[in-house]
């Protein structure tokens, strides 16, 4: 039907439903942990295990793709060792089977199984992952991070980048910040409680109990002429390579006020109108890149050589040359999976006069 | 000119420039702290002191005001307990003084001083609270919080905000999250570092140091027919008050995945298209909101009464006729100052077909 048809536009761009009701169900969890169909996907020191992927034909950069492990390969290091952690990731979402009804459990499945396939993120120490390492030949941990994430299927980025964050978060936030004490994992990974009976923490809801988000503002900043964009690189940036100013949301700002004071700060440029694009999670290790259009009404830069390397306006001409033909002796932006990739591309689809 | 006119549109909107250079610049932080025209906001308890304020004609809240305090009022107590927290905010936006050139320390101002008027939160404990109060007759700390903030006026409500989010980041994170051993505080108030030397948070940068802003959506869902949209309420609401649905955004989801799936899993509501249309600071402790109108792809409601209590579609009369006469015997919205409020104004100022 139409509707179906629409609503998989949306919600096929999801490999999982977070199914966040099933955290607290442990009877639930614990019985999918070891159902046959469940799939785990493994993080040594945060990164994720992969294998070489088909590769799409024309594309110049290699694919990779998750390892998908089912109980009977994780098991004997899940019950060894008291260093791994285990997230739920939710369930896949399934078109083909009556979909609009059948979602939230309302149509239980023939038998007793409602045969949902969960997926599961479990995280090993060093040793396990040598020995994971040994039985999969074809397998290898992902390291560093980036750019090599970007390598993955759209969709298994998004479950990465669910997985590593939350994964992030146990490995920095052992401890209770309320009062020092050793804390719990809880409702499938996304829950941390503090063990001392009478902190104030397990008094009300309180943030410390869940992980975190940090929302960052990228932005694509145009010329007051329209027709120059603003791009900047920072020293750990491979030679060449320049991309749209960022930096973290403060507390107690707007999105559109983050957007003008990092420009102002970083390069020196007054910003008026802000305008939202898109935006992107980026697990590293939880950034939640906001991705903006931010036209400048001043012009002359003054960078702060503190914060990024370099500044500069660039021409509509020399984008659109870099866009199509990639690398250029000037210069290069990043590639197309990247929220900036995408800010710089709709700033040049759209007309030459905002 | 009219440069400047734009730019006033734009800034004109926040009170303070926070000035981020300045948190590592000690010399000028100690110097600006004892400067006559410094100006302290109070807080006791994550409640700001305020005062009784003119009172907008035609308004039917009552107005009040944060109450300027000066390192004369404040002395006596930043000295005398080790209980207080004092935050940098910023520098007063000032447009009369050749303001696009003076930013950022270009211009320098006749004499050594630099004539920024600093502002800075100064928390206390209960006992300088209860002297505070008997000292200024007039003054009284706004408790509980919410709604009261709502009747200070835009620009300090920003201020408070800021301000709010970073003292109760500093009540609730005392002890380093990665290893539970005490912390400083540093740069005016914006960054936390663990007093334990060969704590892994010290290598490199991490979130563990800096301030929490929780991104949250809150969405105004239209039915499929444009004529209709979704409010709920949750059981702790005052009686016949409703609202747009809310919900945390989660690692590694987009803001428009995060709509999605809170309208699912709140009311059943299926969501395909989403747009972003503005976002407000909600210093509770300290969550971003970030408000979208989302289309409905399916109409029938099935409450999690674990999450909410009610979610119903209202028509647009039924919208409109609580907008301009405010509360019904039906049901009510929360006041104008709350970005749910926009939201729903913003609907109704659309189109009837979207
Ligand atoms: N950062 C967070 N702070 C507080 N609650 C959170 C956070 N992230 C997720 N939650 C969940 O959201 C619920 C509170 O949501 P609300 O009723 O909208 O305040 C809590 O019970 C938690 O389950
Ligand atoms: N949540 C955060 N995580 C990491 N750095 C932060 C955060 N909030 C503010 N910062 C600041 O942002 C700088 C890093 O920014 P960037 O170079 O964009 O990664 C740090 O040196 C901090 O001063």
């Amino acid at each position: 039907s139409n509707e179906v048809k629409e609503y998989e536009n949306y919600f096929g761009l999801t490999l999982l439903d977070r199914r966040s009701d099933k955290r607290t169900d442990s009877e639930w969890l614990s019985k999918k942990q070891s159902h046959p169909t469940t799939v785990y996907i493994l993080f040594s020191n945060l990164s994720p295990l992969v294998a070489l992927g088909g590769g799409i034909e024309n594309s110049q950069q290699p694919q990779v793709k998750l390892c998908r492990l089912y109980h009977k390969d994780v098991e004997q290091c899940m019950n060894q060792t008291e260093e791994s952690t285990l997230i739920f990731l939710g369930v896949e979402v399934q078109f083909h089977m009556n979909l609009l009804a059948a979602s939230h459990g309302r149509v239980l499945q023939e038998g007793e199984e409602d045969g949902l396939v969960a997926w599961f993120a479990l995280s090993v120490d060093s040793a396990s992952a040598e020995k994971f390492k040994q039985k999969h030949e074809d397998c290898y941990f992902l390291h560093p991070p980036m750019p090599a994430l970007l390598q993955l299927p759209e969709k298994e980025a998004g479950v990465v980048a669910q997985a590593r964050s939350v994964l992030a978060w146990h490995n920095r936030y052992r401890f209770c910040p309320t009062c020092g004490s050793a804390t719990k994992i809880e409702e499938g990974g996304y829950k941390k409680t503090c063990l001392k009976e009478d902190c104030p923490s397990l008094q009300g809801v309180h943030n410390t109990s869940y992980p975190r988000v940090d929302p960052v503002v990228i932005m694509q900043v145009i010329h007051p002429d329209g027709n120059h964009c603003l791009l900047g690189r920072q020293k750990r940036f491979p030679p060449g390579m320049f991309t749209c100013l960022a930096g973290f949301v403060e507390p107690g700002e707007t999105i559109e006020d983050a957007v003008r004071r990092e420009v102002e700060e970083e390069a020196g440029v007054k910003v008026g109108h802000v305008q939202y694009v898109s935006c992107q999670p980026w697990p590293m290790p939880s950034s939640l890149m906001i991705g903006c259009l931010a036209v400048a009404v001043s012009t002359e830069i003054k960078v702060d050589k503190s914060e990024i390397e370099d500044a500069r306006w660039f021409t509509r001409e020399q984008v659109v040359e870099v866009l199509i033909k990639g690398n250029q002796r000037s210069f290069f932006v990043p590639p197309s999976q990247a929220i900036a990739h995408q800010l710089i591309k709709h700033w040049i689809g759209m007309n030459a006069n905002l």
